[in-house]
């Protein structure tokens, strides 16, 4: 009996999924949210039953605690013992870490290093890994890293046509995020399609609050939409993505915006599908108002189905032709609407959908037989790779 | 009789061509550079002769009377009175125009005004119309700006995915640039193929060491590669394209760049195949050091391809499909690397390029007879489209 937890820390939140393995059975998941703000929310979910607690809980180390006490109190564990394994996304591995790895301190000294490449993430990971390490001194604890999947990309795709030294002297430079994710559907894919992943072209298609698109060539990440940091790529929620840098000093002197920092946390939290409806950062709102008609809500929208058909046009430039489409995370799980308008829009490549396919929860195939191009969605399942990794690096 | 002269006034220069109208017949042109600094030198080329001169021209007013003078004392015109009207491209025409326009002095005005859109440009622009409307009182003096053809432009296209404000109270959106030169080639594309422009989706990719990217659907520009200002899209001789907005504040704390203008422009100045390479950002040396071999400027040459190609793949997604690929402008006109590294990389497309045809000087259909989308290499004309709108819009 091996049990591994899977934990995925934001800057307020923790997310936790508890794994019976070698058989990848989820007996308990939960989420810790409002970490460090008043009322802070613990949900845990195992079997049919739901718990959830208001209390505050000031800061990660403390998060993990009420968390290892619910799963004794709750009958989950009878034991912290039984727990062998803490898996951990950590969103910044920087040129360090191309593939997971087991947790001694100089790797955790690495990752909470890496903060600057991830300010509100990389500290939050560190205070998780800190804790199981002194909750679960006998456990083996693994980083899986976000960033690492992205890691094959070659320099052409990862570096910025910027001044030489700002790579080679402060490592700006492209590294992508949800390289989990990416790796987990484009493996699923090839399962699904029934083919070697070494020999298929695949586009990534990871869409939910955060949004990032991938190509791969042969199981590999070649090019990847999120950059330095996961502001860039495709408009999102509440973030810009891409953008002509010279709009940043223009916006900053009409707006009386003094610190740089200030502006780009502008484009992090008040732009994308927010910045453009007034609305909501939520595309369950923003398509409500599209379909409604209402002139913002469909610009949002428009603009939204705009910049992934771009990328994903992009990326059968730099693979030279694509096998298949997936997408996946939250939009790309369940609105057929977003589906539906990137699909149609790209007839010419050969790509299609079946709307009698194209449903909320659809897990699978959704183009037509004899479509030159496949499209598929795949839920994603970032917390299992995660249990695996752990599961292949335990003593 | 009646002569036309097109005007293209740079920050430090001023670039003229004189044409006998309607005939359309060069009868004379030139240059002016180092405007405003010691030794300028002003070139005149005339039948088979060219004159250089070089002495200290303080500003474009005093640059344009140098170069009427010449007129007179090379025999090119015996009086000022011949020449009927003059043609000015205009950098940034911003929403107000979208197409050329006779110039009176609310519209000299507007030009001057618009300096926030183009701060090197505009200014410059103004001052050389200035002064031919002084020395030329009773001739038409006509704007052409750059942004008009892009003026077609959806708001899906031109809108940029931040708070709605920045777009409703400071104009922040895409203006894009070469206006005149996507337009004069698409509308040669369509006469060399033998077909109407209303029916044709075209490519035009516009390379010179500025370089824009533009989608045409049947005769209309729909989007294209530059933005709010023409450091955005594609990455160039010195400008870095899109990014990660991030780097930014990352590199000024690092580099300890304290003012966000000098940033800016060093990515305007300083980046693109300069940065790259740190050998130069003339496409001819980065050529000659990708065929050495040399580490940097290999992979200055890839990236441009790479970014080349992203962006031809992201306008077949914007058009769904297209017909045509047209390559203009200093290096889409000359460098048959450049055109072939990007061709090749694009076969899935069913682009091809036939060696034979893809020369220096090349001028027509370069791809093969059963190319499903053509490749054409059409040399620009800008001058000519601006005389034929002055004789347009002539009284």
């Amino acid at each position: 009996m091996s049990k591994t937890i899977a934990i995925n820390a934001g800057s307020s939140s923790l997310k936790w999924q508890l794994y019976q393995m070698p058989e990848e059975t989820v007996i308990g998941k939960g989420i810790i949210e409002r970490i460090g703000l008043p009322d802070s929310i613990s949900t845990v979910k195992f079997g049919s039953k739901k718990q959830e607690t208001i209390k505050d809980i000031k800061d990660h180390t403390e998060a993990v605690q009420i968390l290892m006490n619910d799963l004794i109190d709750l009958g989950i564990i009878a034991d912290y013992a039984e727990i062998t394994g803490s898996g951990h996304r950590v969103v910044a591995g920087g040129e360090i870490f191309n593939d997971s790895v087991v947790i001694n301190d100089e790797v955790a000294k690495q990752i909470a290093d890496l903060a600057e490449y991830a300010p509100l993430h990389n500290p939050a990971n560190a205070a998780g890994i800190r804790a199981f390490m002194t909750l679960l001194p006998n456990a083996t604890h693994v980083a899986v890293f976000d960033t690492a999947f992205h890691s094959t990309m070659p320099a052409v795709a990862y570096r910025y046509p910027v001044p030489d030294k700002y790579y080679t002297e402060h490592g700006v430079r492209k590294y992508g995020a949800h390289g989990t994710s990416h790796m987990y559907v484009s493996q699923k894919a090839a399962e699904m399609l029934g083919k070697p992943l070494e020999e298929l072209k695949i586009i990534t298609a990871h869409i939910g609050n955060g949004a990032s698109i991938t190509a791969v060539d042969g199981g590999k990440s070649i090019d990847t939409s999120m950059g330095f940091t996961p502001l860039a790529g495709v408009m999102m929620g509440t973030r810009s993505g891409d953008l002509d840098p010279s709009i940043i000093p223009f916006i900053m002197e009409k707006e009386g915006i003094a610190d740089i920092t200030e502006m780009i946390s502008i484009l992090n939290k008040a732009s994308g599908l927010q910045g453009i409806s007034g609305i909501s950062s939520d595309m369950r709102e923003i398509t409500a108002s599209w379909e409604a008609g209402e002139a913002r809500g469909v610009l949002a929208f428009e603009m939204f189905v705009d910049r992934i058909k771009k990328y994903i046009g992009q990326y059968f430039a730099v693979l030279n032709g694509a096998d298949a489409l997936v997408f996946t995370a939250g939009i790309g799980e369940n609105s057929f609407f977003v589906r539906k308008a990137v699909i149609d829009g790209l007839s010419w490549f050969g790509l299609d959908i079946v709307d009698d396919l194209n449903v909320v929860g659809a897990d699978g195939i959704i183009s037509s037989e004899n479509a030159k191009v496949k499209v598929l969605v795949i839920p994603t399942d970032e917390e299992l790779v995660i249990a695996r990794d752990v599961e292949k690096l335990k003593k």
